[in-house]
């Protein structure tokens, strides 16, 4: 089966190398003109040219990013399966229209408005308690179109920083820790779910990822289940869907946003997982039986960001597993991530800070469990 | 780093998926004309005309099959560094070479005579007694070149339907069964081995390998390891070296042959190893420090050879990870092999029973050490 993906970036290039085995074959379809993937047929189409022939060499497509123009996928849909559908891009591309699902799903959320002028991130602001987030509703990604307000006097600014005609405004919450969910869900409806991951980001990158959680109750893991599945069944989804959630100090998870793909949250799976999301994403595709989502051993996910570190070093430490994407170095950029492996969370945290030192401009591994460990 | 691979098939193709998250990419020069590697960039040159393109585009080569020209390796060793070295190849393709190689370092072997017609070969039989097996000295890849003789009258017939000028005639071993080492060295010497794996062949053509073995001592483990570390210094070796031996019934083990390179008998470690060979081996060549061999749990490499099976089926079963080569059936081809993973070796019977079921032609799974279970 050759796989039609929507982007040729890192997640594109780590699902090629999770469907070869598989016996897929992969054909990209990159709209940036600056394709990374590394792998497989690439069809490099800023001006939208090339669909036919894309189209002619798929079975089936998916993408690695949500950021898509949904006509485009529409116009896909007509010709080609696509999974997920163009209706889960529709939602997840849009922050006021991903709030509104979580509502009528019961999906818990911070507090939030929608304001559509200076003066109304102001008084929303106000109305929620500094500090606040605003968002622009669509094109976020990263950190990028977000601005942290500390007094309704800092509106004027921010919205002229963001420079968007909508935004979703929101209330600080008090977290505990920011964890996130990755399920699948097949074309028949099957869903499988892996552990709870908590997420480390800095200045709205993800540094850190580590699964399974050590001090997480049954109960919390059943939650963040069933919200996830109640999404993915809402979406008659296909794929991997993965879903950040806030845990607050009262036990409670506010879901914060999701993304209709592989996600970097996920990463860890690789070598942490039975089967890794990658594989797992590609399964669900083509109609094949999920697989197994349990966890090997305690695992860590490292972004190497920016710039790359002592490869050598961190490959000397046992159990670590480099994934490069074979980019260059450029500030911010996403160029690798290590996933470290070790028998327990005291190792684990041993190994990761070893790492740590091996990279640039690495901030401190900071686990909300670690004193407990 | 651009890794060369002298031949594209399925061997170059696993060494590629695991060195693109090192940040790898490669080059495979194909003699053959009829490549299936299926990634990474393919040079066919079948009347050795492209040697030039390839070595300007390689850092280091390697290659995935040992009987290639001496010359043309050591052509290449004029312009690029070769790991494994052509020292290793000339010994490898060449049994009595071989022979005297374990001869010289005290590596014990079957009883053994080198004949040069079918009177002396007859000899050979009589004098070592019949069952013997003969085998061409060069060329001899999955049983072909082979005869058994079940008595010396059969000398005539066997030399004909051989027809090499040179062949080894060996005695029949007793043996409890086949076993296999896999040990990587590094470009600084270090050296690290593979929990010895059980072979299950049928007619010369490997079906079944199975690691850790539940009832191996560590003193026969040891020894393996002395044998084979033994091989690698002396050839001042790079990269991974299998070694494949008998386990007699009193308890010594008999070294038969060695394949300068990634091995079939070592594909269990994709899933069932913290590295895989294909790793280590890219690690080996590229001068990085060598990855953990450890065995995370019991695993089964099942072969599917000739035609495919029911691959939904046994992707149903929990922790089974399937490898496919991309390549068209053909009576006696390996087409894939399955990674059957288990918490335990009476766990992974069932599973490995359950994956030959699903498979045509697969032979039962017969183990050693099956009624200790």
């Amino acid at each position: 089966m050759n796989i039609g993906v929507l982007g040729a970036g890192q997640l594109g290039r780590m699902l090629a190398l999770a469907g070869y085995p598989l016996g897929n074959r992969f054909t990209f379809l990159d709209t940036t003109g600056s394709p990374s993937a590394g792998v497989g047929e690439v069809i490099v189409d800023p001006d939208n040219q090339h669909l036919a022939e894309f189209l002619a060499k798929v079975d089936v497509v998916t993408y690695e990013f949500e950021h898509l123009p949904v006509t485009l996928v529409q116009e896909i849909e007509k010709h080609k399966p696509v999974y997920p559908s163009s209706r889960a891009i529709e939602v997840c591309q849009n922050r006021v229209e991903e709030k509104a699902l979580f509502d009528r799903l019961n999906i818990p959320t911070p507090a939030y408005r929608v304001v559509e002028s200076a003066e109304q991130l102001e008084a929303a602001a106000r109305e929620l308690g500094c500090p606040v987030v605003a968002k622009s509703v669509t094109e976020g990604y990263d950190g990028k179109g977000q601005a942290v307000l500390k007094a309704p006097e800092e509106a004027a600014a921010a919205w002229q920083s963001i420079g968007h005609a909508q935004l979703v405004v929101e209330a600080f919450v008090d977290f505990v820790r920011e964890v996130s969910m990755i399920a699948v869900r097949g074309r028949d409806g099957e869903v499988v779910f892996y552990p709870m991951a908590e997420n480390q980001h800095v200045d709205g990158i993800l540094r850190y990822s580590v699964a399974p959680l050590p001090d997480l109750d049954v109960q919390m893991q059943q939650t963040a289940d069933t919200y996830i599945r109640t999404l993915l069944d809402e979406l008659d989804y296909v794929g991997v869907l993965a879903l950040e959630l806030f845990q607050t100090r009262d036990g409670s998870l506010l879901a914060n946003e999701m993304a209709p793909r592989v996600h970097n949250s996920g990463h860890w799976t690789m070598d942490g997982a039975v089967t890794s999301q990658f594989e797992n994403h590609l399964r669900a595709v083509q109609g094949l039986p999920l697989g197994s989502t349990q966890a090997i051993a305690p695992t860590c996910m490292v972004n190497v960001i920016g710039r790359e570190g002592d490869n050598a070093a961190m490959l000397a430490l046992a159990n670590t597993h480099l994934h490069r994407y074979d980019k260059a170095e450029r500030a911010g950029r996403k160029l690798a991530h290590v996933n470290v492996v070790a028998a327990t969370h005291t190792e684990l945290l041993e190994k990761v800070r070893a790492c740590q030192a091996l990279l640039p401009d690495a901030p401190p591994v900071e686990w909300s469990f670690t004193n407990t460990l």
